[in-house]
């Protein structure tokens, strides 16, 4: 956590004070070290503006700090992309959401493909309190403060025949797979919808069907990478950050 | 496991027979669902040439298996970089190693710095045993048989003022870090020795110290990454994979 985030029901938007609790003050105290005598640390109100905060009041013994405000600086730039990814392995599931929500990424369609293993929809961590859990400590991470839209589609082919037309409407629309020919395009800084594989890959048929769509396919080279790997390597190619 | 990794003590050059057992046969049989009837999967000679394995002899019960092997294609193109980064805290290391491997870099050093915790040297991961086991990993990830090389060095100031200058000699010398202000460059494709910082970043005096030897800062943008997504965004700005 690099960043503390608060939710608006904790500020006091006239006074400019927030009143926290919990593992954000245990990680003030234990981490950022701050304390009553040296206590500024960086900010950010769900939704909102960022800033600084400014620790006036502490209880060590229910762990509640009182913090001053000062708001004046924007969440940093969204990045233009609506992510379609195949629903990773468990193990993987956490490292793929924090590495798109740290980078920028505010829509993600989380969906089943053929080489998706059932099971993977079983995992704890698709638990709305889990998700939430995850997309907070990606925005601490990051220095961000916007919520991104989290959408699970559990058929494919009906979500990419009834749906993506209209979410990939007005954009680039790229399938990246290891056996695409053109390259990722570097620098590209405009509005692009992405389909990500599973680890097996999208199938032939899959590729079929999003081609159909309009899906351009793209590559970032033969080695075949964790989609943990793959995801911030395609978002730094495609995107100044 | 995309691809199964032998060993040169367990093939016989003249006769093009392999024989493996364990882990990998395991995987053979459970994951790739080869059978005495099927059974050809992607193989790679450690340190030689890729191509494809068939399977000729199967013993399940002391899982041993004899493949024929075709080795006709040359592994990938290593990236021509030499990575120096801050030892990650614990939780990441295996992540970053995984990273850097699968993506290609065939040269690390891992190096203490003023905000590793001295405790991350503790960690199992960094022993002989558990580094070669995720190097096998990463090499069987992507498809590769090379092995890079690992250095540790627990000393900063020695290594950055006595050493590096000769490791970066003949490359573009790189320092990411969030406070830089060029921006990483893109397709650059020629030799770097890239620094990377710990999470909480290098402090000013070990870049001045890293800019004394020549290095360029360098930035991804103002968003602070974990160390394991910094760096696939990084080498993928860098080169075309």
């Amino acid at each position: 956590m690099n960043f503390v985030i608060i939710h608006p029901s904790e500020f006091d938007e006239k006074s400019g004070i927030a009143k926290l609790s919990g593992r954000r003050v245990e990680h003030m105290l234990n981490v950022l070290k701050l304390d009553e005598r040296s206590g500024i640390c960086k900010v950010g109100l769900l939704g909102g503006m960022m800033g600084s905060g400014e620790l006036v009041e502490l209880d060590r013994e229910s762990m509640q700090a009182t913090l001053c405000l000062t708001l004046n600086v924007l969440p940093p730039n969204a990045l233009p992309l609506k992510l379609i990814a195949a629903v990773p392995r468990p193990k993987s599931f956490r490292k793929v959401l924090h590495g798109a929500i740290s980078m920028g990424v505010k829509e993600l369609w989380f969906v089943h493909t053929f080489k998706v293993d059932k099971s993977y929809w079983q995992t704890p961590w698709l638990s709305e309190e889990a998700l939430q859990s995850e997309i907070i400590l990606a925005l601490e991470q990051a220095g961000d403060t916007v919520m991104p839209k989290l959408e699970f589609r559990r058929r494919f082919k009906p979500f990419v025949e009834d749906e993506l037309a209209q979410i990939a409407k007005d954009s680039n629309f790229l399938v990246a797979h290891p056996s695409g020919i053109t390259e990722v395009p570097v620098g590209f800084n405009r509005p692009i919808t992405l389909c990500l594989g599973p680890e097996g890959g999208f199938t032939d048929y899959e590729v079929e069907l999003l081609n159909n769509q309009g899906a351009e396919s793209v590559t970032l080279g033969s080695r075949i990478l964790r989609t943990e790997v793959a995801l911030p390597a395609l978002l730094a190619r495609l995107y100044t950050l």
